[in-house]
């Protein structure tokens, strides 16, 4: 399994993803699952992927090798002219991948599936976001709907429906991605560390933060044990059933 | 969907249940999940059920009824010899019903699928608590997973695993239930109110506390709108991301 977020913020897009892929209990591997395309002081475009890993790795692979061939009759992620011939782009590709896996004539197969999280910046427009299903069709974030996240979503949702406000600064969407991470690395063995997180400010046109979050990472560790401590507290602060 | 809790404490077994059944989103009803079968002084037994209604109510039923006929060759739920013997005849049951349902000969259908959370205590032995899987087998608690759960489980576990502690009052283990539940309810439409409360006390042979805690309980009102002030404080005490 996965768990990749995105959320949009006043200040911009906020990106963050595992690294963990599992085919059984036993064949574990880190695989990154953020892929950044960027040409700077004009686009910069973000893809999270959930799902089968040789679904998303083709999509990544034929959206990277059609963008770096010189002469080539399909349209370059680079050369898209808005965000949301850019997500077209990205969803006639998983259909065209889906399509190639799926014995000819049947109707796509959920062993195929996947899901991704695009996101991005193209001057001229304001950043936008989107999930796309694995049917290949996709719904763009609104101000009711700031946020995606694909994979192994619940353990780590309710933090943020609570948490989030529009307003908040990158230093707090890192912290609150980050209790949401780690109340998921908590509670399911098929997410796991390092994390990738990447940061998109509003009209920068390039990548403005890029870290990656391993098991050693002192600000990890703060808030993974910090957590703990502050919900005990918060759950010792309510009173006890009187009945 | 549903969610149902069990949960073993020093003191004894802590039961809660939600009560929505949907058969997609504009088939909504309200059905108890939690039955009571009791001999006070003797023995009082727990069941809680998720999944297939049509399933869980045909198992209840046949309990049911063949603990009240006078003259009977099925063993009866109020005379069983011990817990274990109880949880099997419920996996028995089980495995009867989905036989009916099931098309003859084919291998049970998961579209008929059901489990339980089965919990108890028979003189002369010590509170025990079980979980039925769908194929009519089971696990029973021990001191490392004290507590199980069943129906969509995913959004309210991760508060328990950081809050629960075995030597909890009843008190403290109800509000950590209600957060709990309060989460799922947050995150997902298909769990709903009101909820059903029940607490064994260990050796007292009979049911401790019954509630039913709706919208308008002043605790649950309490609980649900602390908790969002709680975790918010939690999380503002918490650094920022200093990078």
């Amino acid at each position: 399994m996965t768990y990749c977020v995105g959320l949009k913020i006043d200040r911009g897009l906020v990106f963050m993803s595992d690294t963990r892929t599992n085919a059984g209990m036993d064949s574990i591997s880190t695989f990154k699952k953020m892929h950044v395309w960027e040409q700077p002081g004009e686009r910069v475009i973000v893809l999270m992927s959930a799902g089968n890993l040789a679904t998303t790795q083709a999509v990544v692979s034929l959206l990277d090798e059609r963008t770096k061939a010189v002469t080539d009759r399909h349209e370059k992620l680079l050369e898209t002219p808005s965000m949301y011939q850019t997500v077209r782009l990205l969803g006639d590709t998983v259909k065209e991948v889906i399509a190639q896996s799926s014995p000819a004539g049947e109707k796509a197969d959920s062993y195929f599936n996947a899901s991704f999280i695009l996101g991005g910046q193209i001057k001229g427009s304001p950043p936008r976001l989107f999930m796309i299903y694995p049917e290949g069709n996709f719904i763009e974030s609104t101000e009711d709907t700031p946020f995606f996240q694909i994979g192994e979503t619940k353990y780590g949702k309710p933090i943020i429906i609570r948490a989030y406000e529009k307003t908040m600064s990158l230093a707090e969407t890192v912290k609150l991605l980050l209790v949401s991470f780690d109340s998921t690395l908590k509670s399911n063995l098929s997410v796991g560390l390092p994390l990738d997180l990447l940061f998109l400010e509003q009209d920068a046109f390039q990548v403005g933060l890029k870290k990656r979050i391993g098991q050693d990472d002192q600000y990890y560790r703060t808030i993974s044990d910090g957590w703990s401590n502050a919900l005990k507290t918060a759950f010792a602060s309510l009173p006890d059933f009187p009945g």
